[in-house]
């Protein structure tokens, strides 16, 4: 059989631990081609590049077997130019991470690791979103690895439903209580600007916030996550909320 | 009764004709405080500004009863500022637009104007995008101003539940056949990178993309909008594809 091409990219940049220690795991299990951003993209959400120009070059950063372009452009932009212009045939799955911070509950909204994921799902490719509850540099993403690789195994073999892609977050222990299939924990941030003066007497803020989690329900990511376990989401895109339609017909 | 408190952004930036005439309707109904973004953001999906400064600033744009601010971030900083630093109580409502192009099926996982909706809806504020068929700068928003009217009437004295807010595209007619309730049509980006050389000799890349409707349904907003209907589409932020939890329930 035909080794599988995988697509690897995150929102921490291409130099980022958390990209290399998935690289290291797609190396095992497929023909990796990385493009990922030349620079931080976190807290990007969606963002595409319409309004300036791209830039997506071949780079070596270590001595793995994958072949890597570092790309100017966002997580979904990296993803979009892949799949168009540089990826001579669809990829058979694309991974995104492992993100160095949490992307549960509302996270997925900011995310720019699950944009990623989110984009091949919408191009028709079988992805998936690995992050990690540690936001430090030096996170340890060695007791992840052989779950990452037993994920994506499944998802390479089994496939994903057209419109899904899963979002899966680790939390930040040694050892795992095992995996759990969960739903998105309804939560906000609770937001404090941090008003500051700039050195011309002009006032600034620095935006910073805390996950609330709002929701009680023992089916929840942020449930799974506080006990221990290994959380996966399935994410779809399509946002409507067809339990609502009923009701909203009345209105006109 | 008191009047309501209506905050007013968009993403085609605080000076664009779009959000003008949504300020000059929302004036007729409440209290209306603007919180837009001082350039266009467009295609900046839910990306919020994390790793850089914010500065929000009085303005005045027009002699209209509103008070304004110019704010440096994103539609979704747009939000969080307003709510969290501008503005001394919740507000009833929250519109985003009016947006100079399409948010409906797939754009809205793109949009800057629905990620700003998006945003008041986590927030626990009733939501509402506009968004019209039509890219121009001169684009007329003037057979919109008696829908937009009813629709934001309608949402003030009725509210909206938990986690749903509204994504309303006006088709570029002259006069609507009426208000179709619709879902996200399933559809896809078509994109083609022009490749270009700088004056340096470096390449880089234009993205561009024509949408693609990959969805035969007669439901659809894009069915709706092609003829000549205003779609509306109840949106959720709660991703998860509770359809198939049962099943990746048996992976693990």
């Amino acid at each position: 059989m035909e080794r599988p091409l995988i697509l690897v990219t995150n929102d921490d940049g291409i130099t980022a631990p958390g990209i290399r220690a998935l690289i290291k795991v797609m190396n095992q299990i497929g023909d990796v081609v990385v493009i990922a951003p030349d620079s931080p993209q976190s807290g990007k959400g969606h963002a595409i590049t319409i309004d300036s120009i791209l830039t997506c070059n071949p780079i070596t950063i270590d001595d793995g077997e994958q072949i890597e372009y570092s790309c100017s452009g966002t997580p979904a932009d990296c993803v979009k130019i892949a799949v168009n212009e540089i990826l001579n045939r669809k990829p058979d799955l694309c991974v995104s991470g492992v993100n160095h911070g949490s992307n549960s509950s509302i996270n997925v909204v900011y995310s720019g690791t699950m944009s990623a994921a989110i984009e091949a799902g919408i191009e028709g490719i079988p992805a998936i979103g690995f992050s990690l509850l540690d936001y430090s540099w030096n996170a340890d993403f060695l007791p992840l690895e052989k779950h990452i690789k037993a994920i994506a195994t499944k998802v390479l073999n089994e496939g994903l439903p057209d419109g899904i892609v899963l979002n899966v977050n680790f939390p930040k222990v040694k050892e795992f209580q095992g995996v759990k299939v969960c739903r998105q924990a309804r939560s906000n941030y609770q937001e404090s600007f941090n008003k500051r003066t700039n050195p011309q007497g002009k006032e600034y803020y620095w935006l910073s916030g805390k996950l609330q989690n709002l929701d009680k329900g023992e089916d929840t990511d942020e449930f799974a996550l506080q006990n221990e376990f290994i959380s996966v989401v399935p994410v779809q895109f399509d946002l409507t909320a067809h339990h609502f339609i009923q009701n909203l017909n009345s209105w006109f």
